[in-house]
């Protein structure tokens, strides 16, 4: 049984995993780019590892019509070219008999009833083992309101027994600032409990993100210097090279902030920062992530100017191509004032961590495409080797999640000879060494986890408005000021200058990763 | 200045290496396996690194007589077989004038009259720069308390002026128990200073051993875990493949607890768990060493009896040879109850480690040529991955000494994919991967530390009778009951299942290096 008293046949650690329960999958927006590149590879990857149980089937909801073989065929070409491996013929059996296309328009409640009888038929058909049924909402933001409600109002959203579940997996932007946030969950309340909601973050599905928490709770050396008595700030970057690519219309209206910093910056900030949990259910550790997000400092006015910098990037050269500034891309307007580029310090006001500035970053058009976590350590508290004061080098832990996964320890040693000087060394460890690297979309664990009922990996209603909420001063600032404290830096850099001065000011310095 | 108030040109860190300052070392046992094999070796390794003062000379002291030349000669073939390079010939030009050998029976005063005119001579014909003198005993352990005394009785040891120091190398074993220890400290101290006497122990001319400090006390994130509230206990391995070799006539009367626990795991554990020292002077880091030497518990018989475990090889296989066992090894009594493997249990009793075992282990003809001490963690507080209990692997640190240097951690990370199953994984740093190798003989350090009059290195005369203290009680036992707690093991295995007994009672295993 899971936390919230429903049945979880998520297996005991000791035996292999076991498939997912008996699960009929609807994907609305079922031909597109999300579910072509992601989803129905993440499933099929699946079903390659025995994984999907054998009552399954995908229903594909689209407005597009398609019968359910020029569907199949759709999806074999999308799964040969983003699986992790070639398509197997026999694993391909199994899968596309377990695979059903239904157009419907999705304009009104008919819509919805014709759905609600394939889904029956479907499950008939199968002899009516008792299914859960999973609505992945692969549909652009404005659609998600219009198919919750019709969802609730035809009683898909029902459970007629335990394991008649019914789970709705919801994709980012969950709301554009705090009120659309409540308001968006207010409305996904009417319909559903918030155990039946699942608000998807990508992010939350790579190894390297999930395996800090087993890196700072299943070892005893890391915590115990694992607060503001040992750490002397963290610094979480998130650098894309990229620019907007065809996401002009939509990145122009969001920004870095929305995009970036309020999801998966904060997620990574409290899997980082939060305190050990009192078990691994799914709504202990969410309580510990938001208990972190609600003891960030909420900055006045005054504090957003002195500790947010907003950058845009400019012409400039990316891989040694010329590459254009955002304000030239297409669907961008000519006078934007939407930061590509977000630095920030931020202070969580706990016991644990007063005083630790955590410094945030992520842009486009950066200089590295590099996810990771830095933590810097304060230096020994007296300098007993013969180096000068400011050569002292603190040690730092790099927790790298992308593009090579792994973690890194610098520390010193002793540079051999006749004298006591220093030098930094680096202890290692790369997942690729020690882990055969099962290629992944990123997908697999969270569908997975849904499907068995666990919802540790996903955000909770008031772990999104806890993130709205701190990000709320720097919005109202940039929607009164839209210019105020906003900085070109060229394509290829690693952002405004005023990003390291905000460092600087500390007396500290962004890493270079 | 060093802090016994006698200048120390050991230079500041953030300059080049300067070399020692001017030096006459004399050493007596010059054509002896110690001068041929490190000695001299280290002597041009340090000139090629012009580490050797210009107004420098070796004068080799023998009873074989033998001209100038033809000890050159000898000298240039040792240096060809042992130092780190082929021999220069610019490099030996300026070594091979620096090279005196003078025959002397040593038996009689006027002996080392005639040594003292010698020296004079040497350093007049220098332009007579004041220098130092260095006397290195690399003589039979019974020839030293005679040469000692006529050093003295010919005022050789007198230090007419802080540039003209006189010091002298003391090989060991530093006595043969406590009584013998301090008869022998007594009576050097009768002929010189505590701060002239360099009780020499290559194993503290290590790289790993020193950098153990570095290792502690340049890094801040170690020391605070540092300590019984997370160490569960240490495991000090020295390990050799070979037997007694040709050294069985002293061997049989020593044993492993004189020959290498009361020294060099002594030493190992001194730096494993000392305070960091109040400066890194000589004399207060040697402090804080012997201070754990003092806090180390005293067993009575029953103690040493079951804490202690002593073993003697039987023959056996060491690299797919046969090899015969210790008591059919040349120059060892057929009845000998001389122990080459010990393996005891060691509790410091202070604030720090009250509580956490040290375990040691040393002996010959064991299966692998390995020195290392393992920090073993205790599990975290709690199990919050699924591992059943029994399984929760505790972390571990390990600082290699030999034969390849470095540290490696051992944690736990996530096994990539659907479930939260933990691997054990490495962060691992080789110093051969950081620094170059310079090969060495491990007494380059020690020889330069020595004339910069720098003994940090170097065991004080309570070190030694601190460790004597601690193996008194083992001694004792051994002397009244010697095949009380002595077993065989087979030569090329881990030592005798008793060991492994030893720790088995307290649920620990010896780690498999």
């Amino acid at each position: 049984m899971t936390a919230c008293g429903l049945p979880s046949d998520k297996p005991a650690d000791d035996t292999p995993p076991a498939p997912a329960p008996p699960t009929t999958m609807v994907i609305f927006g079922a031909t597109g780019d999300l579910a072509a590149r992601k989803l129905l590879p993440a499933l099929y990857n699946l079903a390659t590892r025995d994984l999907l149980p054998d009552a399954f089937t995908v229903v594909g909801v689209g407005r597009k019509p398609m019968s359910d073989d020029e569907y199949r065929q759709k999806v074999r070409e999308d799964v040969s070219e983003h699986a992790a491996t070639p398509v197997d013929d026999k694993c391909w059996a199994w899968f596309v008999e377990r695979l059903v296309y239904a157009f419907e328009p999705l304009d009104d409640e008919s819509s919805y009833q014709s759905l609600s009888a394939r889904l029956d038929e479907v499950e008939h058909g199968d002899g009516d083992t008792p299914r859960g049924r999973l609505f992945y909402l692969a549909t652009p933001p404005d659609a998600m309101s219009d198919i919750i409600a019709h969802l609730g109002a035809v009683g898909l959203t029902r459970e007629p027994s335990p394991e008649r579940w019914r789970r709705v997996i919801v994709e980012k932007p969950f709301g554009h600032d705090l009120a659309s946030a409540q308001a968006l969950n207010q409305q996904l309340r009417g319909v559903l409990e918030e155990r039946q909601i699942y608000r998807i973050d990508h992010y939350l599905g790579k190894e390297t993100v999930q395996n800090l928490m087993a890196f700072r709770f299943a070892n005893g050396i890391f915590e115990p210097i694992w607060n503001r008595r040992y750490i002397d700030h963290v610094q979480i970057t998130v650098a894309e090279t990229v620019g907007v690519e065809d996401r002009g219309g939509y990145y122009d209206k969001a920004g870095a902030l929305r995009d970036m910093v309020q999801n998966h910056l904060f997620q990574l900030l409290a899997l980082t920062a939060m305190e050990p949990p009192i078990s691994f259910r799914a709504d202990d550790v969410r309580d510990e992530r938001v208990r972190v997000l609600h003891a960030i400092h909420l900055c006045s006015p005054d504090e957003v100017r002195r500790r947010v910098v907003r950058g845009q990037y400019a012409a400039g050269t990316e891989s040694a191509d010329d590459v254009r500034g955002y304000r030239d891309e297409p669907k961008v307007a000519a006078d934007s004032t939407t930061e590509t580029f977000v630095a920030m310090k931020m202070l969580i006001e706990n016991w644990r961590w007063a005083d630790v500035p955590f410094y945030l970053r992520t842009g486009k058009r950066l200089e590295k495409r590099v996810s990771e976590i830095a933590v810097q350590f304060r230096r020994p508290p007296m300098r007993l080797f013969g180096t000068a004061p400011g050569e002292m080098v603190p040690n730092d832990l790099i927790i790298r999640i992308q593009p090579d996964e792994g973690i890194s320890l610098h520390f010193q040693a002793k540079v051999p000879g006749t004298r006591s000087t220093l030098g930094t060394v680096e202890m290692s460890f790369d997942y690729a060494d020690y882990f055969s690297a099962t290629p992944a979309t990123g997908y697999e664990t969270l569908l997975y986890d849904c499907m068995h009922g666990d919802p540790t990996l996903f955000h909770r209603a008031d772990m999104v408005e806890a993130g709205w909420d701190v990000v709320a001063p720097i919005l109202e600032l940039m929607t009164t000021t839209p210019r105020d404290g906003l900085f070109d830096y060229p394509a290829g850099s690693w952002g405004p200058t005023e990003a390291e001065t905000l460092l600087a000011r500390d007396g500290r310095t962004w890493r270079v990763p």
